[in-house]
């Protein structure tokens, strides 16, 4: 019997051109795609012809097909002797699953080969302008997800969250940053931390809502932003051009700017 | 007076693969490639012929230009009207002091664009299939710089950093990792907690080395690895292949396992 192979591939932040050589040819050398729906257009532009597209992963209006289906589906696409590219937005090892993915095929003696991708924050820091480590600003980068299962609590550690020096990266944290925030405030974070929020960062749709902490959770729910979202909250959003339009304690809530390109 | 641009470039963690379709048309662009040392020959090989390349940044037996001195070279090429490649390892906006070198030339009128890169932690994950997060062992990911500049303490806040379920990545860690596993133990981190360092990820010199939190220190001494290499600290680890093989409380010190490809 013939097997297939999975291409477990990062599909970047949105941009094509963010895309790594590695994943382009993997993606050109598939025979199946089975990707995440907010994976953007743009890359899906790019699948050979003839292959079979397979949308799974969360979208809204759509139902997400469970982690048990994709990973079954894999696994029979690839016992068909098909090359399969599963195509995710951002990195696969970074909030991606792609790792429980691979252990899926590799126990089932189907070979895996990895593309990373540039992840959300390193797009969205190259589109604004805004470094996640710089000195004297952020000494390092940390990368949370913000979202969190029905019913229950977001499980994240806010005294070890509560650093200023780091520059926090929330991934999926639209619906809960009011909350976010909160906490982040109450363990010791500066109420005034700037604060920006990016949606679909490095793509023509990339909208950017300058804030603080102690603001954010009002101007995300006034100017709800298309997922997906990212927020970076730290000293290096104060060096976004159009920061200082905003950072003027005066600024009336609501009035957050919102930058689009 | 013409003026030419600065294009900041990621290079990725070393294997050419990995840049991305921006950063290699930046690249081709180039009249000029202002490169670290540490960018992969894989990479420099990719600059156009006849651009002139001059290499800046740290090696081991090279002096070190400075920062200020690099600032000045990009804008005096720009001056001249060139195409300027500014060539990092990784990105250029994660320890990169690429935002640093943007303000100098913005200041000054000249032109930069980004093109980001994946960075080395990415690069390990994907080489070594040790995800940054995973579904019960790490809710988010961290990076820090284990650097220090002469004659200074480490500056890094440990309470914060000893989170065993945030993925910690310590970039330029090498000489400090005794001290830093040690200070990571006192916060509070278990003593068993998995440490891979990685050499030269994805390129063929790529070099491993497993071990736990409270031997790392001698196991990097009796093993040393040649720059640039990454401590990755965390639960992730245990997914390695070959863990299994050196995370046994009989392992004695010293005969961590080390894995070229």
């Amino acid at each position: 019997m013939t097997r297939g192979k999975v291409y477990l591939i990062g599909a970047g932040p949105g941009s094509a051109d963010l895309m790594t050589l590695r994943a382009l040819r993997m993606l050109n050398a598939a025979e199946a795609v089975v990707h995440d729906r907010l994976v953007s257009p743009e890359i899906l532009a790019l699948a050979p012809r003839g292959a079979r597209m397979i949308p799974v992963g969360k979208a809204p209006g759509h139902h997400s097909v469970p982690q048990e289906r994709i990973n079954e589906i894999l696994f029979e696409l690839a016992t068909q002797g098909l090359a399969v590219a599963r195509l995710k937005g951002g990195d696969p090892l970074i909030f991606g699953r792609g790792s429980e993915e691979a252990a899926y095929l590799a126990e089932r003696g189907i070979t895996v080969e990895y593309a990373p991708g540039i992840t959300a924050a390193q797009g969205m820091a190259a589109s604004c302008g805004v470094p996640l480590t710089h000195r004297g600003l952020a000494t390092g980068v940390r990368y949370v997800t913000g979202h969190r299962a029905a019913d229950q609590s977001l499980d994240l550690d806010w005294d070890s969250l509560a650093d200023p020096e780091t520059t926090l990266v929330v991934y999926m944290g639209a619906a809960n940053m009011p909350e976010i925030a909160l906490k982040l405030i109450r363990a010791g974070m500066p109420p005034d931390l700037p604060v920006m929020a990016v949606a679909s960062a490095t793509t023509p749709r990339e909208r950017r809502l300058l804030s603080r902490l102690d603001r954010i959770g009002l101007d995300i729910r006034a100017t709800p932003l298309k997922a997906p979202v990212l927020f970076v909250i730290g000293h290096v959003v104060s060096l976004h051009a159009e920061y200082a339009d905003v950072s003027g304690a005066v600024q009336p809530e609501g009035m957050a700017a919102v930058a689009g390109e």
